[in-house]
């Protein structure tokens, strides 16, 4: 069976008793469906002395496949639930429960060539349909109030400008939820005097908007007004800012945050193996912080003991940023990590080609142990990078079926050798049931609440834009310097003139290399990383560091999934994966 | 208290209740909220053996501030429900039923300048807030869909353009729902070979498209898909039409189709006087139909007596449609008509300026019964027009604050001289109790469910598109003759040489008159209507006849709402009315 037979044959509970059992009052439930709910987080019952734990799972740097971490993710929330009720649980985890905080999926991939994002097999979020189709409608309305924005700046301009806004320096693009390679480049406002104002203006996929970051950062309705207010719309002839506040009487942020309102509520659905999972916002990982709401995860910790939740990309994109920004924006210092790995993706980061792994049918001769032990530094610094930052690190090597015993057995003997904790994972065939080795190993190293989390960032806070740069290449990435191109560098001298030199940095850098360069796979050092332009995002509270060219609006493949999607005459769904 | 006032303070039954009421099966609500709920419809009991009779709500020519045809609905629709329950209720109107079925607001409106789109004071549909923000997502699914096809196409040019389409006579747009003048006129696929093949390509608001009339129009799922694949995208060289249904190895209508499928549910609500309300789709009514879905329709006819409904702008424009479009895809002939007339628009319509009739504060020296009795010759004719579909009519007079009594007992003679029944409604203030009177008098005139409806179509099977449009513009309009732009000519050849001249014609004229000229008011006659372009929508099922310019995006205007709209910490929303 593929994902969307093994969900479509699940029996589900309703919302309303998933709520229940993760003691959400009834009438703090707003139901989209029989399975999907919003929680309206002012009727929750008062938030306990300590919060639930985080656990952020993250992983190696990915192969072209991906490696799971959404499945990980999953499978190890079943597994600490099922652990808490089994009569072997250990001492200090009987009877306490996890919750799941994942992102969104985007319908740009799910029509394009991705598929879904809601897990994989037996450890999926559901119903997957609705949630990987319009789901509870957040994206939709992310969408509406970004491009209610662009409208209102170009009627800004259509009217007379009177804010003086230079029109070649508006940076806000409009956005849409769909995989449009042809909206990437346009020219807006022709067709004479009625029609606005002719200008350069492309189009970004929603997931890749500042609105988006926003909305993931924002801790209530306030924080999200305050935020958007500080969007950064373009610059006047003389490079004054001028801001989302700055639009109309008002700013524009107040008719954004009535689009948004109800979408901040975050969303409650089940996991297969019953757990509670909160899926909600979904920004990228390169140009944005990638990880789901801050008000998911922050309603998860007032239910349960362990939340488990992911970001995007390896851990030295979306694992550092969760580390120092998102976790400090949340105000949840992370208790653990998990790192995903896989034996497909190390030996690929060893040297073997992508299509010889796609040959590989797990018999014995197939194995490769020489590229695995050549692939296993890409792994190492991971665990060196999460682990300094204080937090106990836990390998899952997330198991596929190609997989050969011998290769999983090196590995497992490699992380006991280094002294990390490991288990192998079986998450896609076996759910909950099996990430009870994965669950243990983490509850063994997880921090008491009262204890509490070892976590620091990797910055201080008086740190420049520049030095927190550098900090995360040369000790995150394992490079030696940083290199700025022209641009970049004034752009460093204008950030400091302007007085943002304090803000967090988020690096778009390719997922599939420590390096600036997506082919040089394994554990590089001795390498510069060019940074070629800072792109100022005082919504979101970050500077974003691209140190390549990052895609904002992906393009379809020669054969979208769309092509091969269709409904029946009683609604069901075929092509979606 | 304004409306969003009024609607706030309404205490709301659980839509639980009120499907329930309507006799919707607990297992064919689909929750959205607490107060709002999609129906399965294949969940539904056995169709009755005569459905509901559905009684057109529609209006003379409208001022620019509108004449209140959706308030007269829901009221009319409570008076309706009150009157059957009452103790001298008409001997065979006591204990039966009505539901109101209306159109979806879009948000473009909302953030610009109309506002939202739910009724008015007592007479709403509710809740008001939800309604006029993301409500079900209906729209939002529509956009998705829409855009889908549109980077689809792209994708198609892209990669070889295999189907040979001539990407200048690409003639689907781009959709948002959003009022954004400056994506009318665009240039896309710009920025080299990997962006897409340059071409200009325009911005629609979603209600325009014709993949919302389409929405409307089906049946159910698989008419959706046929409907779907007809459209046409473009054409070859030769001037071949390239379908939906050819893009990709199965269409593009089974991917389109998959994030319509939850859409096409008809969305149950509740009137303030506590009616079952269906609400549920919203095309424009001048290049498309501009009815609400036949889905919801048929939902209602299968749950009640009389489904009252409305379609927009005058009884030339949506109230043709609806007698010669609507209800025949929906199969539905309609049993009577009520024409809501205001005395202010029929001042308008006799010569009063705008500006003097704002002015107007209800004092008795400012009636002006001269210009009424000018005015009402633009009743008198839309009477005549419904009359004329073989259908009883009824006047609903909508009582606006500053009309005079003299006014008001004036309208009312001329309409009992003419013979024609007619009410004074006061349904904004009163709610279903002010339109006792019009519910009254429909149910004296409406045919019983035995008698059936005398309703015939202007048109007969073996007309021409010509024939059609000749029919309109000399027996609804009073005009005397069409006349054909140059293309418009080649047009008609064209279409007849490819067998579609069999098709029903959507009109698209301006609301305010009767001729092609917004400017001539009243009852015009011995003029002729240039039709100026012809566009053939097979998915929809007609040949669109433009007699004018017709934006399909609308603009932003100087003081947009947006810019007065917020929401608080607790989530209260202000600024929406």
């Amino acid at each position: 069976m593929n994902d969307a037979e093994i969900s479509a044959a699940a029996t589900l509970e309703p919302v309303a008793d998933v709520a229940h059992r993760a003691g959400i009052p009834a009438d703090a439930l707003i139901p989209y469906g029989h399975y999907m709910a919003k929680v309206d987080t002012r009727r929750l019952p008062e938030p306990p002395a300590t919060p639930g734990r985080v656990v952020l799972v993250t992983g190696i740097s990915p192969t072209p496949a991906g490696e799971g971490k959404s499945t990980v993710t999953v499978g190890l929330t079943d597994g600490l639930n099922l652990l808490s009720q089994a009569e072997d649980a250990p001492v200090d985890w009987a009877g306490r429960t996890a919750i799941a905080a994942l992102r969104e999926p985007s319908l740009g991939p799910v029509f394009g060539m991705k598929g879904g994002a809601t897990g994989g097999g037996y450890a999926q979020v559901v119903p997957m349909e609705n949630i990987n189709l319009h789901f509870t409608g957040d994206f939709h309305a992310i969408t509406a109030a970004h491009n209610l924005l662009c409208a209102l700046v170009d009627n800004h301009l259509h009217r007379g400008n009177a804010l003086g806004l230079d029109p070649r320096t508006i940076s806000i693009k409009r956005a849409l939820d769909t995989n449009d390679r042809a909206l990437r480049e346009t020219i807006i406002g022709l067709g004479g005097r009625s029609e606005g104002v002719p200008r350069e203006n492309g189009f970004e996929i929603t997931v890749a908007t500042e609105t988006m970051a926003v909305f993931c950062l924002a801790t209530d309705l306030e924080d999200l007004k305050d935020r958007l207010s500080r969007m950064i719309i373009g610059r006047t002839r003389d490079q004054r800012p001028v801001t989302v506040g700055d639009l109309g009487p008002n700013g524009a942020q107040g008719a954004m945050a009535v689009l948004l309102k109800d979408a901040l509520r975050p969303n409650l659905v089940q996991t297969l193996g019953g757990s509670a999972a909160f899926v909600h916002g979904g920004p990228f990982a390169n140009i944005a912080h990638g990880a789901n709401s801050i008000t998911a995860t922050n309603t998860a910790r007032r239910l349960s003991d362990v939340v488990v939740t992911e970001a995007g990309f390896g851990a030295d994109l979306g694992g550092q940023k969760f580390m120092d920004i998102t976790s400090v924006a949340g105000g949840f210092p992370p208790a653990a990590s998990v790192i995903v790995a896989t034996v497909r993706a190390l030996k690929l980061n060893g040297g073997m080609a992508l299509q010889e792994l796609d040959r590989n049918t797990g018999d014995a001769e197939q194995q490769h142990l020489e590229a695995l032990e050549a692939g296993v530094a890409n792994l190492a610094r991971h665990i060196e990078n999460m682990a300094a930052y204080g937090v106990p690190v836990v390998v899952a090597i997330n198991r596929f079926p190609q997989d050969t015993e011998a290769e999983l057995d090196w590995l497992t003997a490699w992380c006991a050798r280094r002294g990390v904790p490991a288990a192998v994972a079986e998450v896609w065939a076996r759910g909950g049931a099996g990430a009870l080795d994965v669950a243990r190993r983490l509850l063994e190293v997880l921090p008491s609440e009262k204890a509490g989390s070892g976590w620091h960032s990797l910055w201080t806070e008086n740190m420049t834009v520049a030095d927190r740069i550098e900090a995360v290449v040369t000790q995150i990435y394992g490079g030696s310097a940083v290199e700025y191109a022209p641009a970049a560098a004034q752009q460093l001298v204008q950030l400091a003139e302007e007085g943002w030199d304090h803000l967090p940095v988020c690096m778009a850098k390719t997922q599939y290399s420590f390096t600036d360069d997506p082919a040089v796979l394994g554990a590089p050092s001795d390498f510069t990383v060019l940074v070629r332009e800072l792109l100022l995002r005082p919504g979101a509270g970050f500077v974003v560091a691209l140190t390549g060219a990052v895609m904002t609006m992906p393009g379809l493949p020669k054969e979208p999934a769309a092509d091969f999607m269709d409904v029946d005459a009683d609604g069901n769904v075929t092509g979606l994966f």
